[in-house]
């Protein structure tokens, strides 16, 4: 039934996270009497929509086919014509939807534009999958900040180092391959200055085949950041330093020399990470992965910024007054520490992650 | 890795089952700097293969990038120019094939052409998903004969019909939907003139959205189909009657008034059914659904022209002498039966399937 | 909690499955300030019921006990005193039952009798998995007929044999050793004197440790079985054969002299399947394992008289005109057959068993 | 086969987990001609050991049958004669067994004093499921000191309370109640003075159904503990609180006034716990529950006195800078933390647990 062809057209929408920066991942399959004639997914922002894909492919057969799209087709004028009207101009016969539009003001028109003219069209197919695949891009939409998801990797006894500062290897080899799939999903890869000072990382995909390299998004308040560090020298990304309005300015100059955008978020002695969010949004950064050290994370935790966790665990008991995973004010009552739902948990070789939502109820 | 992206290539390809007649089902993928460019799959004999589609979509973009395809790229000019040429000419950097070609002489032509250009080239990944994918085209391709899947659902005492002939209804709706996507995905349907007689079947697809019709292929020896019987008198779909040379001239000629095409299959009083299956393949097609009473079943697997085995078991004793699923002479001894291999066992509601491979090791 | 030591109760009832005859599997646990003090089984009929041999091994521990036991305990004289009464002048604290006692003249008074003494009883805990342990004697008890589980085994086109009479072997060795357990299980094996004219089986448990042999039941309307065969020569078992009253009294005499029981069941030509069960209940054989020919699995389902089915497949497709599973004259009508409910699907090396209840609905 | 038997040898055993103080948990069931005639298990140090339990039910009916036990009969007289001269003057036929005495002193002794006598032994059935049954037994005999299981409870940031101290509650009921079976498995459980002064508990078992009470263990080395503590008021257990040699002598005579037992283990400030083990040991405490704080937890770890683990993790995120689950000093190297090996990962409820076995391979 209608669930067969939307099924392929989320695999393919699924396949292309990552790489569509702020808009919405989207696939599009166009069924003629019993018979797929075209294909598509959104692959790039500023470049056609799925269903404009899908319906190249099918050329002339698109007339009276269905149209199966995950994401309700578009009714503005954006950097692509509206995609409501290509089908309308295609004389399809019919269009399933997966899921309406997130944005409040838009949801539904795609639809209703369709239906005046004509067009038979089914919704709710697939729905809940159809939402969770486009989180990141309701998230933007609604509140005009990236969707965060936080990462992070300890021993059994929440240690992220040991006393000295060790912290190689904690997860093993698959823990570390998924994290690098992680980063290619995400638009923007966000860590704190002290991880740059400590470990000069490179801060990007190492995957068996090339992969995005994100947008690499440092905190560092006081612009402590060298401009010897990788993420300076190495410039097959943008790196986006996060400042506070006290940070000195020839600081910034001699960043910016070297390619480093520079960001100042707040007035106070520490960037002011909520800002920081609006900002990042403003520079249509849509999807961010928080690997920040216990500091970073816990304040991100705190402000209520983080969408999504992973926590890996290696099976290892460190010891020692090393760093954890979240270092926050935190709550006084059990009863109050943030919940994370939807929990599931999932074995990589030796390691094992639990990963879910976390509930903000009682902050 | 590879895999992830050769995954999706093999999901379109899927998908597109039952679709390309003679031709092998077929997934592509273009990749340019860890971002998916291009999405393709043959959709239709004659038209596009998957690699042009992709390429199409991919554009200039198409340039260094890498391209995962299920099957080797054709080196030949068929009905479209060779793929190994365009691939060349779009100067990607690099091939990723699952499985080479199933015709030994061409195997390696195309694989081999491309490297002759430069083009880096990575052999079996996947490779054993996408075999099972081509396996009715391999064996079109190596004996010109259609690929036949028999199809057959009875009682636990093995009974097709109560002794007094009623069939209605064997197993349930859930195992009824499933033999309607099997239509879907087979070139043909083959019915013998007892069951047209019968039954008057329409032979096509009621899939909840509309499916292409199969043509219909009807065992009679004698040419005793009744011109007012469905699958005349339907024009939906194709109706080809196989007939002994004893069949009587002027009932050839009156089906074939009313559109129905009539093949000549051996100068015995029945139709020689490996003779049919040459005849079949000269007239490309592809692969076969067997849905056959007892005696034809029974005639088709002692001649060994089946390639793969559905049965389905509904959870009832009807008892009495009707009919059976296999009606042929049959192994003196139990060591030389027929053994169906690579068996699976799927519930559907109430009722369970058995499927297989059937090994005629000892015919 | 209460299940915790049901379970082991079960557990160890479970394992005395096939020694009790016409007496039910019942298990027995004694539990004294947390700490388990007495474990029981009823092992065999005339002996200890499962309440006797937990309370001897608890000794003096017994008093304010827990006794938790899987069936009602026994209020009447039977070969043994009545358990009730035993467990008030041990003056146990509380009983836990799992199921009540499936004579419904009987039912509930063990437990009230327990009570009008003060001991706390709770009913109830894993009361469906003590009650399937039981069927065999719920049906014993209210019937007075032995509870039949049928075992077949067949090739997929549901053939026990080639044409010529091959079935050897139809099934593996994995399946043929499950078998002998199911034997094993049971009071009683039950042939047609057809198999045992044409296999000369020796119809006993052959179990990598020794089992108990069953009574070996022939039917053998006419008195047909030979004083040679294995089935009179081995004396390891019981042997008793179901004739009819036209049966030669000479051939009774001669089998009587040879230690074989011969049990006469109606006048007509053939045995009266129901009126044997009757006798075989007076003669108080539980369970029986019945592994007939068609024609004997046939009328034994024809007559509603078997309980359980276990039907093995084989992967195999033998063809031709031997023999089936089930030789009866059935029903004109696919909606009346027998239906099996609560169906399991087992694999037992490439063979598998679907097994379940018949419903005789609509006989 | 002997598998079958064996293993309801091993579910009574493993039934009585938690009652055999030192001793090993051990099932034992006779069969004879295929008939079980004996069940026992061990229920109670000094009591009948499982052998004599199962033939003193079997009876009679011992003489040459088949006797499964799950740890070699002992040969030497403690507190009850040896069970192999038992089973020889029962002239059982067959002894099988699955584990050999862990005691490299005695180990073989038993098999060979009954192979002497004629009676065939087989060795080495469901050996790995036996051995895991008496580990704790094994520990006690090979170094004379407890069997440890440490169980901690945290949240997923590694805390075991709030920054102001709150820790109720971190995980849900199904963890607690599973922590309460944990209890009434061990002989003991040991917990600090911090959380005695803290929360002032029971630390008994409240089960369902009565569990027996372990000893309560307490670390105080400078016996802090109130006499009007539960662990001290509360007489339905034994309180055993360990103390430094530098602790108050009228302190020790007060608390053993009031019924509790004052180990002293060690001359510095704070309780030796390898000592405290050792004295523990010759208390004849076979297995302890340690639900200590994290200085407690840690001081064990770090002596590697613990030999199994369980983590409970909450879905929850605390912050703040509250007590984690171990504190100790800990390693430099990542490379050398204590790793768990053979981890198992259940869910109870929203919360999860993480077994497994430390291994101390780089302290
Ligand atoms: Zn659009
Ligand atoms: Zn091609
Ligand atoms: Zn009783
Ligand atoms: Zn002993």
């Amino acid at each position: 039934g209608d669930d067969y062809y939307m099924r392929l057209a989320l695999q393919m929408a699924e396949a292309a996270v990552g790489q569509t920066e702020i808009n919405p991942n989207v696939g599009c399959v166009v069924v003629k009497e019993g018979r797929i004639v075209g294909l598509g997914a959104h692959l790039q922002r500023g470049m056609a929509h799925a269903e404009v894909h899908a319906l190249n492919m099918a050329g002339e057969q698109a007339r009276d086919a269905t149209v199966y799209v995950t994401l309700e087709p578009c009714s503005h004028h954006g950097r692509t014509p509206p995609c409501a009207d290509r089908l309308i101009r295609e004389r399809v016969a019919r269009v399933v939807v997966a899921a309406t539009d997130p944005n409040p003001q838009v949801a539904g028109r795609g639809i209703a534009r369709l239906r005046e003219h004509g067009i038979a069209v089914t919704t709710g197919v697939l729905e809940h999958e159809a939402r969770r695949l486009i989180e990141p891009f309701a998230k933007y939409m609604s509140t005009g900040r990236p969707y965060v998801t936080l990462k992070t990797a300890s021993t059994l006894d929440g240690k992220i180092a040991s006393a000295t500062g060790d912290s190689k290897w904690i997860t093993g080899e698959s823990a570390r391959a998924f994290v690098h799939t992680l980063r290619h999903r995400h638009h923007a890869i966000m860590a704190g200055i002290g991880t740059v000072l400590e470990d000069d990382p490179q801060l990007n995909t190492r995957l068996p085949v090339p992969g995005l390299h994100p947008v690499r998004i440092i905190v560092d308040s006081q612009l402590r950041l060298p401009p010897s560090s990788r993420v300076v020298q190495d410039r097959s990304a943008r790196t986006v330093v996060l400042a506070s309005d006290q940070a000195p300015a020839e600081k910034q100059a001699e960043l910016e020399r070297l390619g480093v955008e520079v960001l100042r978020c707040g007035e106070g002695p520490r960037v002011d990470l909520a800002k920081a969010m609006d900002a990042l949004g403003r520079m249509e950064i849509g999807s961010i992965l928080l690997e920040g050290g216990g500091r970073l994370n816990g304040s991100m935790l705190e402000q209520q910024l983080i969408d999504y966790i992973y926590l890996f665990f290696a099976p290892k008991l460190i010891g020692g007054n090393g760093p954890g995973s979240f270092d926050f004010s935190g709550f006084a009552r059990m009863h109050d520490a943030i919940r994370l739902e939807q929990l599931t948990c999932t074995a990589f070789g030796t390691d094992f992650c639990i990963s879910g939502k976390p509930i903000y109820g009682n902050l």
